[in-house]
């Protein structure tokens, strides 16, 4: 099983992609085709004393979409930069699945143009896997859809049901709504509409949640528009950012916290390996028919490793037949097709 | 000036604010109406040698709002109720400021029947200040209005304002739409219609703003919708909570690291002031035709205190007036009204 990795995606470009990739390889007996400019990724290769690794392929691309770049104009004007090419190594079937750092609405669009919906899903939808304070929160969408309707929400719960048990390992995942109070009847028309659907669909379906409950633990996938769940992604980067930032500042503030922070230092590193969100490697494209695990712009290494692990994990576990199976006997157990305007 | 404070509000009930009253009275020069259940009042002052203080009244009332309460029911079958006689006394000019740590829907529900809404405001908002790393930021509306109109926000802008102005010393507040991304046009439809107003407006404008940037300092007022806003209010709440548990746990791991902490516990305790919420008392609901400020339930004495003075501050600083003068400026300054269905 080969995935590819489009080595020009990201904030460092090839350098760290093709680490990255070169890791996977290495630590985790992948197979991956390096998609871009094949002289950087030679280079890179050298560096790394790679070049001919076995379980290493290359394949050239001669365009890059920039991080800034609209979704259109990178479909319109780059048919041959290195995300594309990987789309379409997957599209092919010489790819399982890819991975990119690069631009996530270029990376959508894309999967969407060349790879194809999976069948039964109107809109996919980009998930984050969140680490709260027992293991892992799936929360989605967070970015590909702005205003969807109700029966997209169910899509994205059964999508997101799917992904925490085949790949996260939870038995029997429970599903939240992101809501602003646990009652039923609470929230805006969107959450009001999808709650019915839920409340009658086969998922463990715990009910309205609030924003606290991504992180302690109480649900395992929590559903939401793709509005507030891209306002609630970056507002955790940027709380956790700030905290850390605070906090790394008083230590270094005097002597004596110094002393202090270097003894307790093997506690903080255990405390960053926790909220590690490398350990996922990026964000799974879901809904598409293939495999695409989209990673930070600013993805170190090891992020690179971890997406080409878990991408290999989605297309070993079979997840986009088990979404569709999962469709049909929801339309199977109750009138969702019927909720649909 | 008189602070009307609902001594039975919150989850610890008369003890704690009694506690934080007393407080605000001895260490500020403030002057309360503790307003509740005369006997536990008068036992918590009793307990705190506070019996007979002057600065300290206290005002009967015999019913007590439960924190789970719909605000149609305490609105309804609570005419007595200490949340309810503390806006009475408002209204009345007794009071020239409220201040509760109960139940936020019904305090909203309360002052807007009872005290009555702003001349040219639609809507009360409920606003957040919360620490960045350089200072404060307002974040506006985080639950009072689920499904606003354009102008509602425009309305919080220009409320967010004047509050960061007049009570927390910025002399020209940058003001954001809280967005999916920063270029002019990206958002759903009511950001879009929002971004159309507050470009016409003569509020210092920033543009769209992202989830990121309600921490890294870089605006000063975060608007948006009361869905969005919760959301984005209690996931922070959730993941600081989060974040502190992990610490904790891996710095009583070992002794090394229990030492390092003890070590640094000045640092810890410089780092947990500057993200203390308790800093501003609570959030101001803004848009009343009067002033309030709503206190988290968990609520220690320290939040009561302030809350106490940052109400005072309100009320000195004419803060009602000067929104009322701002709305006029900005309909004065361009067809806002006409944006209007």
């Amino acid at each position: 099983m080969k995935i590819a990795v489009d080595a020009m995606g990201g904030d460092h470009g090839p350098s760290v992609v093709v680490e990255g990739a070169v890791s996977a390889v290495r630590e985790l007996g992948a197979t991956v085709i390096l998609v871009g400019d094949t002289s950087a990724i030679e280079r890179e290769l050298h560096r790394l004393g790679a070049t001919g690794l076995a379980g290493v392929e290359v394949r050239h691309a001669s365009q890059v979409i920039d991080m800034g770049e609209t979704p259109s104009h990178a479909l319109r004007r780059k048919r041959d930069s290195s995300l594309r090419v990987a789309a379409e190594l997957v599209r092919d079937g010489k790819a399982a699945a890819f991975v990119s750092a690069g631009n996530t609405g270029a990376a959508l669009a894309i999967s969407m143009f060349v790879i194809g919906v999976l069948r039964g899903i109107d809109r996919p939808a980009i998930a984050a896997v969140l680490p709260n304070l027992r293991g892992f929160t799936v929360l989605m969408d967070v970015g590909a859809n702005i205003d969807p309707k109700p029966w997209h929400l169910f899509q994205f719960a059964v999508m997101g049901h799917v992904y925490a048990r085949d790949i996260l390992g939870i038995a029997n995942p429970r599903v939240g709504l992101l809501s602003v109070g646990e009652e039923e009847g609470k929230g805006n028309d969107l959450t009001r509409e999808a709650y019915d659907q839920l409340k009658e669909s086969s998922l463990n379906f715990v009910g309205n949640v609030e924003g606290r409950d991504i992180y302690n633990g109480h649900c395992d996938v929590v559903v939401t528009d793709g509005f507030t769940g891209n306002v609630a992604l970056k507002i955790s980067e940027s709380l956790a950012e700030m905290l850390s930032s605070m906090i790394k500042e008083e230590l270094r503030r005097d002597l004596r916290s110094k002393l202090g922070a270097a003894l307790a230092l093997p506690a903080f590193q255990r405390f960053k390996k926790r909220v590690d969100y490398t350990e996922m490697g990026g964000a799974p494209l879901l809904g598409i028919d293939g495999a695409a695990i989209i990673g930070h712009g600013s993805s170190p290494s090891k992020a690179i490793r971890n997406a080409v692990r878990v991408a290999g994990e989605w297309a070993k576990a079979g997840l986009n037949e088990h979404i569709k199976a999962a469709l049909e006997a929801e339309v199977a157990h109750g009138g969702r097709e019927g909720n649909r305007e």
